[in-house]
C-alpha cells in the first residue's frame, strides 16, 4: 500500500514550522533557517539519530508532493519568473517525479538527475493520484508548507507525520496545529526518539 | 540571587498547557492529564533524566507563586468555597510559603508539613516580593497557569522557564506561546535534555 507521508517536518517550540515573512531572500521566512540547523549542523556532525530519520525520508519514496511555496518565492503567475527552477539547483535531489500544488498552469519541468516537477492544477486529490502512479508501488512524501500539510490533513489522506522539535522560539509564522479542530482526532505518537538536538515525534491517526 | 523560576511546565506538541473545560472533575481540562503522565507513569519507573528535572524543581526552592486557578477549581468570591483547601490534601508537598494570585482576599491558610497559602490580591509584583522574601535567599518557584506565567513573562520578572514536551495532541486548550508578541525576545534554549518520555528544555533570557 502506497503511504502519503510527511517526513522531517521541522517545528519550534511555540508551533511554527516558517518564520514570517517569506521571500527570495528568506525562504523559511525571517529566523526560519534556525529551524533546520540540526539537518545542517555548523562545525559538528549530525548525530546518528538524526541521520536515521532523515534517511527514511528517502528510502523507499518514489515520489513527492509538495505546495508552490516550497518550490520558490515566486505567489502570482509564472509570467517572467517562468525561468524559476526551484530552491536546489540544476540536480534536485529528490531523483524522481514531484508534484507541485499551484493554481497556475506550467509545462513539466525535467531536471538533472531524474527529477521532474509537475505544476498540478487540478487540487490535492489530483496530485495524490498523479504521484501515486509515479510512486510505482513505493510512498509518496508530502513535503510543506503548512497549508499543503493541512489541506491533506483535512482531507483524511495523509497517513503518517513525522515532526522535528526543535528548541527555538520563533515567536510568530505559520503554525501548524491551528486551526484544524477535530481534524486531529484519532492521530497519536507511535514513536517518540530525541536526538541531542531535536525531539523526533512520528504521528499516525490510529 | 533569588530566581524566579518555572519548573517542570508540560506542554503537548501542539503548545498546548491544560485542555479545555478545567473544573473540579478535570483540573488540567478534558485530556490535561495525559501532560502529566511522564510525572506519574503507570506502571513503570520515571526515568533518572525525568527525576533530575523534578528534583531541580524542589532543590533550593524556599516559596512558590501560583495562580487561582492551580490552587482550586473556585472562580468567584470563596464564599461557600472558603473550605477549600487546595488539591494536594492535608499535606501539600511545598513546605514552605504558597502566594495564591487572587481577587478575592482571604486569611493564610496553615497547612500540616510547612506549607502555608497566602492569598495575595495587591498583584504580581507584590506576591514576588513576599515570595522573596519568605524564601530568604533561595529561589522563588512560579507554578502555573498558563496565564500567571504569560503575567511574568510580560512583566519581565521571570528567570527561567523548563518546559517538558510531551508526544501528545490536545488540539484545544491553553497555550501557553499565545499572544506574547515581543515578549519572548532574547529568549533562548540553555539546555536540551530529552528523557525517552519527553523533551526537557530550559529557556532563559540572555
Amino acid at each position: 500500500m502506497t503511504e502519503l507521508r510527511v517526513h522531517t517536518f521541522s517545528i519550534s517550540l511555540d508551533g511554527f514550522a516558517a518564520g514570517p515573512g517569506q521571500s527570495l531572500e528568506h525562504p523559511l521566512g525571517v529566523g526560519g533557517h534556525r529551524l533546520h540547523e540540526w539537518v545542517f549542523p555548523d562545525g559538528r556532525d549530525r548525530t546518528d539519530v538524526d541521520d536515521a530519520f532523515i534517511l527514511r525520508g528517502e528510502d523507499g519514496v518514489g515520489a513527492t508532493i509538495m505546495g508552490r511555496n516550497m518550490f520558490g518565492p515566486v505567489r502570482s503567475e509564472w509570467a517572467d519568473s517562468a525561468d524559476w527552477t526551484g530552491w536546489w539547483g540544476a540536480e534536485p535531489p529528490f531523483h524522481h517525479d514531484v508534484c507541485v500544488l499551484t493554481h497556475h498552469a506550467r509545462p513539466p519541468l525535467p531536471m538533472a538527475g531524474g527529477t521532474t516537477f509537475h505544476f498540478v492544477t487540478d487540487g490535492i486529490e489530483a496530485a495524490l493520484e498523479r504521484a501515486r502512479d509515479a510512486a510505482d508501488g513505493q510512498s509518496v512524501r508530502l513535503g510543506g508548507g503548512v497549508a499543503t500539510v493541512q489541506q491533506y490533513l483535512r482531507a483524511g489522506l495523509l497517513d503518517e507525520l513525522h515532526l522535528a522539535v526543535v528548541p527555538v522560539l520563533l515567536a510568530s509564522g505559520e503554525r501548524l496545529f491551528e486551526g484544524l479542530g477535530d481534524v486531529l482526532d484519532g492521530w497519536s505518537c507511535v514513536e517518540f526518539t530525541p536526538s541531542d538536538a531535536v525531539a523526533h515525534v512520528r504521528l499516525r491517526r490510529l
